[in-house]
């Protein structure tokens, strides 16, 4: 389904080439100071138009429809919108019978029977991360003073100088997969659940939700195979539970244990190539040759950072919310977050 | 929370050194076929004993508590518990206040004021995913012809020959990681939703819930992030959407595309050792020296084949249930599970 | 929280003196027909400017913001949006600390620490029924061939000569309450299930979710209290399990029987009246007198019909598609809604 | 599904007679002194052998599976199940094929293909309260130091002087129906949601999931519909709330006020009479007459106080926690559930 979340609650709608499309943010606490202009940096750093990046660029000016009321979420739902402003559904129609390799485009007219809105995706769009964005500034105002960091690791394999790959795979008509890196500091001890509801679980749940994503890991994740436990696990130092090493990612038993949360993800290349790509066509069932015309991205990973934070934030909203409560969170928030006393 | 599905729905309870571990299964279709017998195969993959497994045993024989009459399931709620009868409390009266590294100790410690049962992790035991076991063999069946195998992969970076290195890492009294994968076979197109219930948000969910994986990728998975889009995206081959590469993993956009589901988890080392670990002591704040004595496995991942197959075929019983209904269901049960003309 | 549903899920969102009013409908099956004149006779149904009502008439047009594309749905979030024309803010300035009896002012201001947007309910406006008729349209769509008929069977205790009546009423600045009865049609046998998600409890959970329901009752309902057991009981006549009587509302054990399902519901008085009534000042805390300005129903249940049936029909869309699921629904829609051979 | 709750989580399982019934409570916060002995009270007012309710005595003691430890809540789920003792399946036989009218005999037997456990009701039978009235009993600790009472306001339409009737009715083979108000004191300001989590929904939710209940009304209920507003508006008294007639039953926009929650529940007449009742018979199509043996209940209201007071409990418990949170619910436990310093 199309939401996301317990007590706070996320859900997202719209197409690639429809009217808009936007957020419902449930559960939000009232009294949060929430403007238009909030949103703008995690919005400029998600948008298009920088190398490696697509070239269609929607201003993505945010509309605030509910859940607002002089400057201060008022405790009913926020809803924004953002309206499709660059479209040109005509790029599409060619491709209407020859999916995409990568894409969703044979997915979704199998799951859907057809009736699938195509144009650039529809709701299979990376357009509608705009609205996780969005959702993902409001979180970051509930968990504060928690900080999420997510940035690029890695392009292609390399951790250093990405600009001439990118624009060499750009010349190329091809594109390029990436590692995104997410750090969470100064969460409170005893968030997630022994089982289902552990952490991992919900993270992982809320990331692979961005489309492009094809792995994830904790602390020292695929390297812990490897590992003996006597190297893998953590000397605890403190009685708050610090540890010397962060192998676990800041997580035991599905739970923050107060350290570091670590995580990375793998993101897939950009599906949408230049270059020729083999298909099938859905009128004759022949195979064939496809060229993608439209304006992409060469490594999507480069709009991901804000994307994972929002993710990220909002599972720990829920989480939070669960653990404190709405009553204690507005002690906490007047008191710029401190939870050492709730 | 201890639950997890939409129609399909488990939730687990018990305590390693309780009473019981135990399941209840909500949404299982009405006229299966269940009995004690069925769970043999799959408890005795899990089964403690073998090379590199703790000497703890349990008979794990299953009581079918309810839901079940004359042989087979009523679509009343499937309740199966598992008596725990090797229970030693004693072996882990000494480590009250010595957390474990790499343990859930100090976190269920935190999280529940100390009131948690400490007793061999209690809740947080591996012992409880007898039964997730159990719930996966009657998922397996709501969801055949599906076919889900989940084998060791990789022990401590090594593919073959592992025999002598849980031997030398028994002597040592330490343990090692290793690399689960599992694919599924025969999963009719069109399962999951594009956000937030995308296949590998659900599956990722289902198998962070499982203690010790700390990772999760999907077909090509971090491979990915070092190739090119026209290498990484798979070339559709038939109007069915079958593909000739399968970097994706059987999903695009978050949705069965019919071919085989692969994915691959990272799991941490035992975090059990008896090798000595340094860590705090809870009554005084000093750091200091711990032995854990009692029963490990070298590798808990030996274990982990028929456990990942559960959660797996527990996800999939929920999307088959909602895709076709319990109506449709039954037609296609009696019918050998064939979906095709559902 | 503000959705409702497992798989068809409704999230409604907006308030009285904002931007919008609206909803999201998750879960809609792909290829259903729709368009705005879908929504024209119930939102006419709902409408005010009729006898009883308030003058308050927003044109109540609905914008399709997403989920919709050449005239059929997609299979993605459908977004209904009304924009709300004819706002008097100024009307409600001066009520802000006189919180109005009978309304939700007071547990707003409470629950939300004062930072509700007190402006004529706010979220808590009847105004927000608009987008449950919207999903009700949708919905009813959904269930065919069930029929989900809702009308006015009594006001202020007659069956009949309302007008005369509600204009005394409206004249003397009064309102008065009343009841609306329910019955649905053509319902296939099954849905619903033993415990927690009886027919009833979901009937019941969507229906006090309209402002002003103070009652609910099913088939013989209060009147069973005074019954014996032979005078109750519906006599089963045939093997599909019609019976000779209905006493049971159509419901045993909580699932449909395949008869009528038939309910009552108690709504109570318009709130905001414009006879002086007694409240208190919150600044002061001195008790006063208000008297509540605006435009207002003298019956708000004039407006129930639509919106009763709108959450008649959202719930039976839930249970309908788990019971018999999208892949199945596809077949039984093209075959005009026949259950039969599913 | 047989579960309710978002972070206080209730799962029922069992029939009437196979091995057991039983509950699992998810969300119990850690730290709550429980033993055996706190059911007897709760356990004792539903039990059977008294005037006007069925000869079958299960001793009904309470197995506590999981959860507890040293004699307190761990945080981990409770489990509690009840061994079925007096079993007499033989009684059930005959009317295998007879469905019982006012029973779930045949919507079950419907529903479930036919593979229903059909004896004693099996998952549909009163028995399964047991489960409810155990979990009542933790939620009501959770609660504390609100106040929930049920009782019996009226059987058979009479207030007064009951047994008289029972004994004639239970001469005669017959039942009869009844009214339970429940009054609900010290709750705090500030509970339930606007929209479909209104307290009124999940109230009627959770209440209508116990087997008989066929109305429910609050506060005023179905009189408010011959009302006047000015007759039905409470009047505000003070800043907190207080108001001088409590028409609205503790409730406005759905959110408690803080005045006592009052609600009232139509009961019919216990299905099951001993009386000749008309049917079909399932084997041959044709109507019959059914003489339905075994052990019943004059009137199953008797038994239903304590368990309409764990259902109001168990949804109260699931709302404060939200309010309030699991760290701060500690606090107020500690200090005897006073809510005014959270």
């Amino acid at each position: 389904m199309n939401s996301f979340g317990r007590v706070f609650r996320v859900s997202i709608f719209g197409e690639s080439h429809g009217p808009v499309v936007g957020v419902v943010i449930d559960g939000v606490p009232a009294g949060i100071p929430l403007g238009v202009n909030d949103f703008r940096t995690d919005m400029l750093r998600r948008r298009a138009g920088k190398l490696g990046t697509t070239k269609r660029v929607d201003r993505d000016e945010p509309c605030i429809q509910s859940g607002v009321f002089d400057g201060r979420t008022t405790g009913a739902p926020v809803t924004i919108t953002f309206p499709n402003e660059d479209v040109r559904p005509s790029d599409y129609e060619e491709i209407r019978y020859l999916p995409r390799p990568g894409h969703a485009d044979m997915t979704a007219r199998q799951k859907y029977w057809g009736f699938n809105d195509y144009r650039g995706g529809g709701h299979f769009s990376g357009r509608l991360t705009a609205g996780l964005v969005a959702a993902g500034v409001v979180a970051k105002k509930v968990i504060r003073p928690i900080k999420v960091h997510a940035y690029i690791e890695e392009i292609g394999g390399t951790r250093t100088g990405y600009a001439k790959l990118l624009e060499e795979l750009e010349r190329a008509g091809d594109s390029v997969g990436a590692v995104v890196r997410c750090s969470v500091r100064s969460v409170p001890v005893g968030l997630g659940e022994p089982f289902f509801d552990s952490v991992e679980s919900l993270l992982a749940h809320a990331l692979f939700s961005i489309p492009g994503v094809k792995g994830i890991e904790f602390g020292a994740g695929f390297a812990c195979a490897r590992m003996r436990g006597s190297e893998f696990n953590d000397e605890i130092i403190d009685t708050n539970g610090r540890t010397a090493t962060n192998n676990s990612g800041g997580l035991n038993g599905g739970i923050t244990n107060g350290n570091e949360i670590v995580l990375r993800l793998a993101v897939r290349p950009t599906a949408s190539i230049s270059l020729p790509q083999r298909t099938v066509d859905l009128r004759t069932g022949e195979r064939t040759e496809l060229r993608v015309r439209g304006r992409h991205d060469v490594c999507i990973a480069l709009r991901f950072p804000p994307i994972v934070e929002a993710m990220v934030a909002i599972t720990l909203a829920d989480l939070l919310l669960i653990r404190y409560g709405y009553e204690r969170w507005q002690v906490i928030f007047q008191n710029g977050g401190d939870t050492r006393g709730a």
